[in-house]
């Protein structure tokens, strides 16, 4: 049963703004609006057309609250399937508020976070996939988390279920009809067509995991730990950084840094700079708690910079990467030294040449942050250890959680139908896991979905979406 | 000579919203428009009607921004009197800039501040006070500074300035009259009819000079100085004030505490608490120089706050009193004294017979802040003290620092024609005066108007008004 209750919350970004949006949807829509809206001359906002803007006042009986703009829709043309209304009004707070409070008053009530999308989804607007990504859109916060999130709202990565989900009705059809004439052990499926069709599955299943691998770079942006001692320019890196991409849209009115100070976009790319202590040999306690931090620190990075001063001793240089190499794991991290201060050095190559306990996947770059030099060459190799090359319009890469372990259920149900076929299992068995495999494709979509997981899907929005 | 470039800004509050509200604005809005947004089918912009929403997609180029509605206006019947459209995007900041970006690459130009209401007032939409009481709505934080600044949007102020200015006119076709019979030495105009409209002329500006007192309060807030001990329950008294107000909103999510802690709104108007160290007799060079701000803060309040506690011997309280009573100036300041603390006390009534150093005029109020005892009281008490009693719909209230100096130019010019009908001058030195008095009340309008004036009035608004 869908809640026919109508719902109102404010829709705009909190705080002044020129213009906010009061959103209004449900049965009673159209006559609380009635109620407080006051064109010049009285009008049925029943007769009025969808999708037509009206200007007039909101009032609280007698009192005017503000000029607005109403926009109104109707069923089932509208965002949530249902009547609903805009209100545009002057954007102080106080105003919203007001307008809130009247509308609550004339018989709405406020809107549970994502309740929108909610009843978008639930009158089958969108599926399940498709309004997760109107929060991760809404979020996004680089070129590549957007891009991701509006393909798959757009119903890119719905498309590549109903794929996924044709190939494996397909397949239950041939494996239910032996079992319909099961006592006559027919097979009707050939089994190296069956292995065929299956391995074909397991493998688009198998991609869709392992894009998450870099839909979770994408949506959390990359942990990149700096390794180097705090004299040694981190900070005056991390500014070159971040210029190189401010400058892209430092003219624009409203640009505001992040938040989070060490958060900078590079090429589409969101890359999360933790700052670590540097690593040395050393027998004092309490620095030795802090190099524990700093192993800590870079177990969790996708990439590890080391930052180290071309013009220290080449013993001291070759030490501090000895350091690293004892914490790194290669095969999940990414090592880049980067050589500092070579504006100060006659001779860098011959540094080069001295470097000991390089990998060859390791990267070097010489670079001088406080003059800007060779700064793109790092954010290059930065972009190519999340082989970010790799996005473009039509790949579909998994970036939710839920999604990623709904799919590698999925992956280990058609794993096991693989082996049942090798392993000659009774058809009955195989038609079972491939019913599993349905039900979690199904839970992604939403086609399969329980209140307690819409409930926790829906709590992480925000109110008004 | 009106800008007729096509301007574009972002509209809603700054941030994360489920919606945000791109407004494009001029005479190629419609064709940059078409430009980047793509409806299912082509359309032709154009010929859509006005006052009209349209689903579609943001493009630039083949790559699609968002999925966004689109609201069309025409001129003259938009808010600038202009061709305007509003993209309704998904609220992402990372959107809103990239819809920035593709309209100014296809023609448009970042908006300057104030720049949609500047081009409301040169196409006629508003005058100029109207225009500046669109971002006295906008910065409104109280009901009276929201009641006043709508009023003075909707033409309430206007209204008032037009019926004087009829007047004005009036008169001075009279006096005209007279100076084009020069030479025969004709009084058209009775002297006496003439002196009784020019002092209800005189009569109407001083009022509206005299609300500025208000208008000020309603518009910047009431500072009250809040005298006591540091340890007197100051933080505890601002709480429980606090809470009696919060209670009516508390209930509605995106309530926002306001930024600054000490400003609360009562009954509409907004109270800003200036903490101050205690005053006591002292030698200490270093607590006299905290005193003396002390001086100064009390010296700028409307209200002086002190706040004692009952259970202290009388010689203290007093001492308070008599500390209190060296700074104040009771023609412009008011002064509450609260005995906080009475639940502490037997027989509060015998303190209050033993009080010395009160006017009649100040409040005595017995208060139990952390018992929330008798703070109605004060609150009413503060209210009396800026006479909002007198604010009702209908009165018209100065804000405004620029029409209230303009209003007392006005005003001068006015008391020099009644002078001037005393003193029996001629008449075209009269109908200098009075030219005069109107040529300031156009400026409130924007009758008369510099590029200057504009230039600063505008530059206030924020981007996207």
């Amino acid at each position: 049963m869908i809640d026919q209750s109508t719902i109102c919350a404010i829709s705009t970004a909190p705080g002044n703004g020129a213009i906010a949006i009061v959103r209004l949807s449900g049965a009673e829509t159209l006559d609380i609006s009635a109620k407080v809206f006051h064109p010049i001359k009285s009008k049925v906002l029943r007769e009025q057309k969808a999708n037509t803007v009206h200007f007039g006042t909101i009032q609280d009986g007698e009192e005017i609250i503000d000029e607005i703009l109403l926009s109104i829709f109707k069923a089932p043309h509208s965002y949530t399937g249902e009547d609903s209304v805009e209100i545009a009004c002057h954007g102080a707070p106080f105003i919203q508020q007001r307008i809130l409070q009247v509308l609550l008053k004339n018989g709405a009530r406020m809107a549970r976070p994502g309740e929108y999308t909610q009843r978008a989804f639930l009158n089958g607007k969108m599926d399940l996939s498709q309004a997760e990504a109107v929060a991760d859109l809404i979020a996004s916060s680089s070129a590549a988390a957007h891009k991701v999130a509006l393909q798959q709202m757009r119903g890119g990565f719905s498309n590549e279920l109903a794929a996924l989900r044709e190939r494996l009705l397909n397949f239950i059809s041939l494996v239910e009809l032996e079992l319909d004439f099961g006592e006559e052990d027919v097979e009707f499926a050939d089994r190296t067509q069956l292995n065929n069709l299956v391995a074909e599955i397991r493998n688009l299943i198998q991609k869709l995991v392992d894009s998450f691998t870099l839909g979770n770079v994408i949506k959390n942006g990359v942990p990149v730990a700096i390794v180097g001692n705090t004299n040694v320019g981190k900070s005056t890196l991390l500014n070159a950084l971040l210029n190189e991409d401010r400058a892209i849209v430092s003219d624009i009115a409203g640009t505001t840094r992040d938040v989070i100070e060490d958060t900078i976009n590079l090429g589409g790319i969101t890359f999360r700079f933790i700052d670590t202590a540097g690593i040395r040999t050393t027998q004092d306690r309490i620095e030795s708690m802090g190099i524990e931090r700093t192993y800590n620190k870079m177990k969790q990075a996708q990439v590890v910079l080391l930052l180290v001063d071309a013009d220290r001793d080449m013993e001291s240089i070759n030490e501090s990467i000895a350091n690293v190499n004892k914490t790194i794991d290669r095969n999940t991290q990414h090592l880049i030294v980067c050589l500092n201060k070579i504006d100060l050095i006659a001779n860098p190559q011959q540094i080069v040449n001295e470097l000991k306990g390089l990998d060859n996947t390791d990267k070097l770059i010489l670079i001088a942050a406080k003059q800007k030099q060779n700064i793109e060459v790092l954010i290059n190799e930065l972009l190519k250890s999340v082989n970010v090359g790799k996005i473009n319009e039509q790949d579909v890469i998994v970036t939710n959680v839920r999604h990623f372990e709904a799919l590698k259920n999925a992956l280990g149900s058609i794993a096991r139908v693989q082996d049942g076929i090798g392993n000659q299992i009774p058809t009955d068995f195989l038609a079972q896991d491939i019913r599993e495999c349905l039900h979690f494709l199904g839970e992604i979509t939403g086609d399969i979905s329980t209140d307690e997981v819409l409930g926790n899907i829906f709590k992480n929005f925000c109110i008004g979406k």
